[in-house]
């Protein structure tokens, strides 16, 4: 045959079914026990629960004092303290005394109620030099400002389920039951290579030659393995010779990869290899994807003996452009990525844009459009394209967020239409937009009035802007009810509910106005 | 003084001021230069330029024939090879010949289009053994599926700005053009202490004595640090005495440590040591916020001069209930890390949410109740709760991505009201629900009947769901216009324009069906 002679004969799969394939050939890896400190962000392989309740004795929720609740206001003698982490403390509250007693702190025998100190006075020592204070506001009850045992987290509570992911919150959870050891799947290990004659490692600090160009996808795909929690081993560039590439290969299943990222090598040339070697050493579950960017993308597996039963390496032939490679990255690899790393729900989040500009759709293949997202008040997500989307063009990432899922036809979608967006970055980054604080006002009436209200709040489109410097107030737009409470009232006269704490701010709100619970030491 | 007389006198500051004065003090680090591979996550502090043109020479778009282009279809010796990466290559086109290229490959002198294999048939070799090739469908003119010179990237074109985030793209983008070492904000130095008697090293293994409770808030704020990318110093826990509170202040100091957290001791016990160190140590800017969770908080800073002019501790006194250490440290310290980290718009990010529970509000405080987001069809982001909010109790920790900013007032807000939420999690890591893709037909016609389309598809709450095994289809809903093209409506007569994937799925769709541009391959 002529050179170039196309040797592609995969059946052209939309990606719903290649993702298919995909999760169904990635098992979850073996969870290893690992120390809490080096466990953030992965999933927990057991339910975890608590050894004994929290708290695990009765205790103060404030700063004060532990008293009979029956006692009442008066002048009382300060019998002792029971502070936080007092193991010594055997003091006993008993009727017409109080102890001492710091948030925390565990509530002294007799004792069943606390009166915050913001409620006591001071008062003299007496005759005998006895410590003494005036209760002024008692407390409510037996009870008041007591955590009772077992109120945060009964003894043996589940706290955290398998399948869990672990935020900061999560290690918080894990550490205060002492489960300091933690069984977890595994942050997979990603091998990554380029392939190609024509690539210049960037390193190297070479300038280019005759039809050369810089190697952007390993840098890239290493970054975007490390960015979602994974281990990487980078395999360099493999040159256009089988040799070479089959060498890398094996140093990834070698080296223990679970997923091996390529990049080039799967298209129609007669000098991509990838295809012909993943076919000669394991499984190719298909070569070709019915989407734009990233039409070669390529999968396989290899099984491997060498990490136990199951033990197998993924191989994602993603295409050469940078664009393809990761955007087949976020749409193929990322969610085998998640299933192997032990996430229940591996898929990618959708959630809905509006186009900031009109796009022209693409009559042959669904297309993943590069967009930022920000978020509009009143309008929710819109996505900013980034731009001239052909593949080659690495800048179509610059600021992406999100995948715009456009599909197959003819024509434009004008500005303004709601459009699926796959989400591919930490919407924690996204571009700052002047949300106003909504705020609609409690309504004490029913919750069907309530409703109500909030139907003419947002069903009309009325929607306020309350950034720095911009401060009017359309008030004829709310619908105040008869029933809305004073408290809401007040700061609706100060500025209006879509800003209580702007409201809050340069009136020096005091809350020991309202009655006796007021700092002795002034505010 | 009795024992517990309160110390605090500190103004009660609503969190925007806070903020504001957080911000104010806060300033972005020294920026340092550093590895592109060390660079993920970080803030570019400067422009960067293309030093040459990408493509550096004219390129082809695909595996195929260069050609020129006036020849048009017809049978043509292949006269040698213009591969990728091929330093050797001087082939020469003349009219009445091609050469071979691969995509990405340089164009051969005298051609000026690619004709793509797909639209070639083999040949077999000519008499004196030349290879040859049959165009069938030629190219459409000069240019055809050629990348011009920098036509991704013009040569000396600013490719990244200085302040903008460096994920993946951004990595491979300065891969692309050799900038492998990149000036960027460093990465904070965040030091975490918890203070307090009661508190027990969850690692030491020892079982809980009377009034001892484990200390969470150290393995949460490292995690919560580390997951927004600081580098973490761990200074372990002092206990209530002022010496053990300020050799641990020091070691922070001596350190170099950006930023220090402490969790306790703020609160109005007579051992709430932090304050007073920090009023003897530096300025104390604010020692009490209007929010709940979190009232105690308190924010310092500390000169130092070790690091150069300017340089500064910034000291962040949370309060030692476990959910208002975690909530403060993203409200208020999280914020100022990332100002230090060279951030331009430093804030969390906003976006409104509807509640899936009703909630009470607190008549004396804003409220930060913590609630988990996912995405709605129609709907946007619902925020689920995570339960009973007092401070203490961690769990409404789990799973929380979002804080909604509940107004201070009484009454309670029912469940469908919209409210605003501060993101503070990972939304790519929301719990999944399955969202429609939304693919609304394009129009042709005119930008205006498309939106008039538009409007009707989603301003009447019209939503479809297509779930997996979740396949019927609401044909009567859609409005197609009479000049919606072709191939949407073939689609539509498949499934539907909100599910294009779904619809090429089982079909075997085969591009080539169209025409002559067939893999001779076969599909
Ligand atoms: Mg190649
Ligand atoms: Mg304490």
């Amino acid at each position: 045959a002529a050179p170039g002679a196309p040797s592609s004969s995969y059946a052209l799969l939309s990606i719903s079914d290649a993702t298919e394939v995909i999760l169904k050939s990635a098992n979850r890896l073996q969870p290893v026990t690992v120390s809490l400190d080096k466990a953030l962000g992965t999933i927990l392989a057991e339910d975890v629960h608590a050894p004994e309740p929290l708290p695990p004795f009765p205790a103060s929720i404030k700063d004060g004092y532990a008293v009979i609740s029956e006692d009442g206001p008066g002048e009382y003698p300060i019998i002792g303290e029971a502070r936080a982490g007092d193991a010594e403390s055997e003091v006993v509250v008993k009727k017409g005394t109080v102890a001492y007693i710091t948030t925390g702190g565990p509530m002294p025998e007799g004792a069943n109620a606390v009166v915050q100190v913001e409620n006591t006075l001071p008062l003299p020592d007496g005759p005998n030099g006895e410590k003494r204070v005036r209760i002024v506001k008692p407390a409510k009850g037996p009870g008041d400002d007591v955590r009772g045992v077992g109120s945060d987290i009964p003894g043996g509570a589940e706290v955290l389920k398998a399948g869990e992911r672990l935020s900061a919150g999560e290690i918080g959870i894990l550490a205060t039951v002492g489960a300091v050891k933690v069984k977890v799947y595994p942050r997979p290990l990603v091998a990554v290579l380029s392939t190609g004659d024509e690539l210049i490692d960037p390193y190297s600090g070479k300038t280019l030659g005759r039809g050369q160009i810089r190697d952007a996808n390993r840098a890239m795909l290493l970054a975007a393995a490390q960015d979602v929690g994974c281990e990487t081993l980078d395999l360099g560039i493999a040159g256009d010779q089988a040799g070479d590439l089959e060498a890398k290969l094996d140093a990834a299943l070698e080296g223990g990869a679970d997923v091996l990222l390529t990049s080039g090598g799967v298209s129609m040339g007669d000098k991509d290899l990838v295809k012909p070697l993943l076919e000669k050493r394991g499984t190719v579950h298909f070569g070709r994807v019915l989407m734009k960017p990233g039409k070669p993308l390529t999968f396989a597996s290899i099984l491997r003996a060498k990490k136990g039963p199951g033990d197998q390496l993924l191989v994602f032939g993603l295409p050469g452009n940078p664009v393809s490679s990761i955007v087949t990255f976020n749409l193929a690899a990322l969610p085998a990525i998640r299933k192997l790393a032990g996430w229940a729900e591996p898929e990618l989040r959708r959630v809905e844009a509006s186009l900031a500009q009109s796009v022209k759709l693409d009559p042959e293949r669904p297309e993943y459009h590069r967009a930022s997202l920000h978020w509009e008040a009143g309008k929710g997500f819109i996505a900013e394209s980034t731009g001239r989307q052909i593949s080659s063009r690495l800048l179509s990432m610059r600021s992406a967020s999100a995948l715009l899922e456009l599909p197959r036809s003819s024509g434009v979608l004008p500005a303004g239409t709601k459009v699926s967006a796959l989400v591919i970055g930490n919407l924690m980054a996204m571009p700052y937009s002047e949300v106003p604080k909504i705020s609609p006002p409690a309504d004490t009436s029913t919750a069907a009035a309530g409703a109500a209200g909030h139907s003419q709040h947002h069903g009309g489109g009325h929607s306020h802007h309350h950034g720095r410097g911009h401060s009017h107030h359309d008030g004829g737009g709310h619908s105040h009810q008869p029933g809305a409470d004073a408290s809401a009232s007040k700061d609706a006269a100060g500025t209006n509910f879509f800003s209580l704490q702007k409201g809050v701010h340069g009136q020096s709100f005091d809350p020991a106005k309202a009655g006796v619970n007021a700092p002795p030491g002034g505010v």
